[in-house]
């Protein structure tokens, strides 16, 4: 069987263009964090939903302040408090105010704030040394956000920012994308246990618990189907068990041209589509993405550091544009290369790395060791270097793209 | 009472400073993601662990191949097969050959692999028309990282990669800093819960819904005590009903100079060692900070931003600390400023914003609205820009300070 390699770029339109929505829940604004909004929010009321003072302090009419100096202080009579949440009946009159707290609703009348320290206090009220313009220190009605205007949009991951405008417009509940639910299964009789001791030959599922831990990043739940032996019918069986209780299933290892590298098989005896079966790219050159009515499979690749790129790339953006997410790629900035480096291969690579800010501007070195096995380059590092297929040689100083990783947010277009 | 402002970064080294670490427990391996790590990552062995595969192929010895052409190719003879996990028993002779899977152990004798790709087949065996050099794909035992090496430093967040770290050294569970809990106060009168329809006067509590979000980006588990009326002695009962159950207290508002503003008292009746009560930065210049014993407690703005941002400044480093993280500060990068902005106040500001890649570099430009008690800025943005005090004009094109929120990872140094 020979295999065509696509472009990165390609193979990720792919998988997006192949994601079906799920369905929508209410859930309570308590447990909101993390969901992806299916509706937007909208300004249920004006916000301030009143003019109030911006300071603790005093309102007055302003035109009683015309004149006041140092040298010609003007007096103002206390007429009443208005604590915040609270509101003063009266209308004022001539030189009088109200003492008032921040947030407070302006009392009839009022149409200026003057701040506590502005201020020389009397028997029965306050003096001011200098005029107030008419406006000055109130919130107004609106100026945050006018009733009815859309302030997020629905496809928006619910941050905290955004539960303080759940929480302000009364949403107690808020409409959100379910979560789907991904299947994972390693593949390959090398593999031991976490718990197992080694054996000749053998090495632990690294891999299973990596993936576990990428999806409990993303707050999605997952069903585990531990590791399968290389047996065809069995891991036929188990892949078809594992979709028909997910949404999505991931499988590790299988994806090669060994002969124990099952995957191609099995998606070919279940009826699923093959989406692409080569990537332009390294680690992950065999990852393999197929589709099953509305259901994804995704066959990573089993060297761990592939395994963990091709999540993030492909599986990460289809379960949030699954979840009607419309930002789903992972952001992108750019970086000066800190160390050379040479690529041995014309893919585009991706390489596990550390970014940080230096006094002369942001830095990316390799987080190590960088063969698609290493394991020791995932435990350090916080941001994968893309260096494009053609040019083989990196030279420190050089402005290379990088992807953050473990960001909240992502964007909307992924460009490399 | 005069306050006397401090900078910014003097009341985070504060915040630091009044930190007591909490106790460590076991977690296993599957609920280890977040948590923060209080021993290191020792490699319990070499990684690879042996000798292996880099490829699926032919194990052959390489100066069998010596000589190998184009127009003289040579036959080798395949006498088993070891997928991975499988051992091969015999050791090699003249010309003979395994068929070996990627990440299996080489062969005694076997000193070189040949790419599958790279063979014509024969009835028992195959041909090779180039000769092969002594290690060629090859992955060698230990070239990932050696027995005895700390690949990871207790104090570390544990990410995904660190997972897969844990699971190949067989770390089925591991030693990770307790959680610390945390309770949440909102006060004020003006304060309507997230259910309740709009009154004069009022507005629905944002901080405290958010506050929860906060905490639960980080998967810390709090207490919400809801919300207090401006009343001295119950407040102060409620303080202390919540400090017996946490290991730190956040109020929302209360701090100002109002009459109503009681954490001063508060604190002073509970005998708390106040840390700072004014910070020289917008919004937030009245968050307090104060200690009791090894509890922190944090009085935040009553304004949403304020709020948001004292958190993410003095709060969740706090927390991190707590737990021994030495990377607990926001990530700082720079970018250019996509739109003039005046700060109409000599202390350091904190804007909310949205930074993103365009093609000529790192762009961020203000969410909207943002006077302190603006909520609708903060739903939008995924970034803090900070203004240093002094300079009151920034325009575009200027480089600016960047917080990056909601990233998994912190850095170790805090230097605004």
């Amino acid at each position: 069987m020979i295999r065509k390699p696509i472009p990165v770029k390609e193979a990720v339109q792919h998988v997006i263009n192949s994601c079906t929505e799920v369905n929508s829940e209410m859930v309570k604004i308590d447990n909101a964090y993390g969901r992806i909004l299916k509706e937007p929010i909208v300004a249920k009321h004006d916000v301030p939903p009143f003019n109030r003072s911006a300071f603790d302090g005093y309102a007055i009419r302003a035109e009683d302040s015309e004149g006041a100096s140092e040298n010609s202080s003007i007096s103002f009579q206390v007429i009443g408090e208005i604590g915040a949440g609270h509101v003063g009946e009266r209308a004022l009159e001539e030189k009088e105010a109200y003492r008032i707290m921040t947030g407070a609703i302006l009392p009839p009348h009022a149409d200026a704030i003057v701040m506590l320290e502005e201020t020389e206090k009397t028997e029965n009220g306050f003096t001011l040394s200098r005029s107030f313009a008419v406006d000055e220190n109130i919130s107004f009605q609106g100026e945050d956000a006018k009733e009815g205007e859309i302030l997020i949009e629905s496809g928006s991951l619910i941050h905290p920012g955004t539960v303080a405008l759940l929480a302000t417009f009364g949403y107690a509940k808020v409409k959100v994308a379910k979560l789907p639910v991904v299947s994972i299964i390693s593949t390959g009789t090398e593999l031991l246990d976490v718990e197992d001791e080694l054996e000749p030959g053998k090495i632990r599922n690294s891999n299973g618990p990596m993936l576990k831990a990428q999806l409990d990043r993303m707050r999605i739940p997952y069903h585990s189907f531990g590791m399968m032996e290389d047996d065809l019918d069995a891991c036929t069986e188990l892949v078809e068990k594992a979709l028909s209780q997910s949404d999505i299933v991931i499988t590790t290892g299988g994806v090669s041209v060994g002969d124990y590298d099952y995957l191609p098989e099995i998606y070919k005896r279940i009826g699923a589509k093959v989406l692409f079966d080569k990537v332009m790219m390294r680690p992950g050159s065999v990852t393999t993405v197929a589709v099953l009515g509305d259901k994804l499979l995704f066959g990573l690749s089993g060297n761990p550091s592939a395994c963990f790129t091709g999540f993030e790339l492909f599986t990460r953006p289809a379960l949030l544009t699954m979840m009607g997410c419309t930002s789903p790629y992972v952001p992108r900035m750019k970086a000066t290369l800190g160390e050379d480096f040479t690529k041995a291969n014309p893919f585009t690579r991706f390489v596990r790395a550390i970014w940080e800010m230096r006094s002369d501007g942001l830095f990316v070195v390799p987080a190590g060791f960088n063969k698609s096995n290493a394991v020791s380059s995932i435990g350090r590092g916080n941001c994968i270097i893309v260096l494009p297929s053609g040019s083989e040689r990196y030279k420190v100083g050089e402005e290379v793209d990088v992807l953050l990783l473990g960001q909240e947010l992502g964007v909307a277009t992924w460009d490399l």
